[in-house]
């Protein structure tokens, strides 16, 4: 019995430029599209009669692009999500998820200044619609976000067991590739200037706080955020720890005074929560 | 207001070596582990008293490996989450993942066959389990098996609209890379022999189907699946579409009798489907 | 003063099938095309009059495909080569790399059997023409050949300074990633059978050595290719090292009878050298 | 016979604090190290004897930084290579090759802001020392810088034949992740200036030009970037050309007034070249 069914198109890529006098606006979207609705004859026999093709939601995505343009990715994931509803009538449940890449300008001669840019990375900004008949939700985040402090990190006072070796510590480094998600109370906010309070919210908080532990400041960071940005609902924050291990200098007849780290990809701990409102 | 939270350690590496007399054998697992219970207050006041450090985590998994030798990843994971369950009482729910990589025997002079390997990729197995105070969920899995077939596989008939450009087909390649996961009826199962039945249903499935779409076959690779293996309940599987698209000729004045492709990695089709006994 | 240049085209993919009754072959190749020769202008003068498009590179690869079809890879990176050198009088010389991924038939009910594939990987094989107007050298080799022994490998009696801490061993696991290249006598070797007989040698050679260093299998694998297949001049052997190192289990009261490994990405050892006949 | 040999370590991962009352300094570096000398032995025969442990190569990055500190990567790889020549007598060459990431403080409360640092990227700085006996070469450079300028691009004028079907253009997008490499006159140069200084000449000269291709960009940035760091010696740029290409709307009765746009990551055209002065 089939008892889950979903699809759609991945990774669909579009860049658009606006193009003012002398200086021009660029954004740089990367789109997943997923269908879920009542699609089982295709499952079951084969039956493409009511299966909007994923090349279609492809095309849908450049066409509305091009129609209506993209001001925000929130908006321009609603506008997509609400073109599918109307006219897919097996179409229940619609999630529209974008990735945006920064693009800085180039500080340059004046002329050139408006048309040349430069990639900030690895950071991208998210949004998230989850639209079904009656309901509808809008979603904020970013991603890949990748901070590192080197004072105010302490990790000591856990439990022990038979099988513990990890040394107690009051001052190391903590680093992660935070991605943050949060949910709006509802499709009439600006969504970019949310966005940004939010994002500056996260990095105070993650340089101010007198961290006990990932769990700490992570909650921390989630409190500020909510705080900051009234028109939020709910955050979302997971938060992998990049260690960062001192490197034993005494066969080396050498003192390591808390100044020399080796970075290791794996293993790696992951802590994330979500808080309310 | 901390409404969701949960934390533990990612990418644990462990290779495991059997040295029997001229045949050693070989497990190359990545182990996840996820905690989620009573932290409450290790978020909000930074209290880490009851958390038992990822690193512990870490450590954790080389010692059940060394104390009690790895056989199948389930029954690994299973060892591993009832450790965690019976010292940890703040601990409600805990996960393990595994993937495991396979090694195959280098066919080589009959004395150093049993002790060299050549890696069969990218093709992982994996385990996944759930456990609970009361309950415990024991899943297997295949995931990044690369399939393709060159006959047997339409797209026509699907519903159209405006932005809908694509051309229907008889004749199509069919490629990706299956994801699968299945949850076992219960903790005494030969996760081996069910494993390996699985993966050959659905490679046979996948091959023998006359495919109306990714959609039409995943069902009948599902299908196949639990019809093989009775000590299932339910089968999930993923499947991203690997578009192959046959390169328009005619500028060279060449015909394409569906001989030439162009495989591309984005954007692409996702399917996805559950079924359940 | 411009001393050095060279364009062309990266990762042009390609699938072809040879659609025999009831048994399919398919090739899935990645082509890289490289460009030398008296392109000045186009750098200095912004004058493209002599410059092909790399998209017409990438139209010929698919052009070609089609009019000729695709044996080996070396053969079909002669082709291109000479193509290219026949039609454009400023190019002095051109390279094309090939990398072959091989795709396994699904062992299936009789009918399926011939049109439905598995990946095999990461493993790749690799073709290397590089053609002037007087001279042409073709290669061939392997990349991404994952390989693990787990006896019959030591490191030891090496040289100590101040800052060395390796403990010597006498049963250690190896491991690599290995890339070999090799050049061919001429244009006219069966490439195929040559390619087969070099891997077969590699592997068996590192499956038998009894190793004392990375250093000393690569050169014993390096030799058994090369008497192998007499069509070859020269071979290069890159081996990264895949450390695995054992894991200290004393702190958990448990002994490390060589069994229990974590495998590391970072850092790793190089070890390359070339053996010319 | 063996004609060319090599060995070392790869990916020496490194952060280093500097801890100024308030405000913190970060250096992360990866260092690559490859020796080059009279090893033979230990191919051919497996004597280990004068072969430096590439463990040893790693241990020796920690310790020089701890007990020098880390000022420019190009005196790193210096120090590195120094070092290692004085004490191995079989080596002949060292190539140190250090690759630098980027930190930027956060702006934050003004006690926090120097302890705090957000990662820019993906962007690294990289600098090669090569050093012999006689002779020692330092390079510098940068890696994955990625820009786009959307006017004063035109891609026309070129080469014919009866594969190509590019459209020429007046005005495209031009986009690519540059790494660039340059040589400076000897190991008494101010790095940390002359870098800045050429990685803003490259930016400058990619935003101003007239672009009539990736070549001519190309030489307009080499030379810039010659002009502006006098203590350069030569440069070398690769490009490769990270296609946009103008979705057709036609089919969806729209027109594309140059605005909408799909990267492509694969196939793609790489351009090269080096300058010297």
């Amino acid at each position: 019995m089939l008892t889950q069914s979903a699809y759609g198109k991945s990774r669909v890529r579009l860049v658009t430029v606006e193009r003012a006098p002398g200086r021009h606006g660029v954004r740089d979207l990367t789109v997943n599209i997923r269908f879920t609705g009542r699609y089982e004859e295709s499952y079951t026999e084969g039956d493409n009669s009511a299966v909007l093709p994923t090349d279609t939601m492809k095309n849908t995505v450049y066409a509305l692009a091009a129609r209506d343009g993209v001001a925000q990715p929130e908006a321009f994931g609603l506008a997509l999500a609400r073109h599918f509803l109307d006219r897919n009538p097996r179409l229940e449940r619609v999630r529209i998820d974008v990735a945006e890449q920064h693009w800085d300008r180039i500080p340059a001669a004046a002329d050139a200044q408006g048309t040349a840019f430069v990639r900030r990375g690895p950071e991208t900004r998210t949004a998230a619609v989850q639209a079904g008949r009656r309901r509808t939700l809008v979603g904020g985040g970013v991603a890949d976000l990748v901070i590192l402090k080197t004072a105010g990190s302490a990790f000591a006072g856990f439990l022990r067991d038979e099988y513990t070796t990890l040394a107690e510590t009051r001052d190391r480094l903590l680093a992660t590739a935070l991605t943050a998600t949060w949910r709006y109370r509802g499709a009439d906010v600006d969504f970019g200037e949310a966005s940004d309070a939010i994002r500056r919210a996260l990095l105070d908080a993650f340089a101010a706080h007198h961290s006990a532990s990932v769990q700490h400041t992570l909650h921390a960071m989630a409190r500020a955020a909510l705080d900051r940005a009234q028109d939020t609902t709910s955050i979302r924050l997971v938060m992998p720890n990049r260690h960062h291990l001192p490197v034993d200098l005494t066969p080396f007849g050498l003192e390591n005074r808390n100044e020399i780290f080796v970075p290791t990809d794996e293993p790696y701990g992951v802590i994330e929560a979500t808080l309310v409102r």
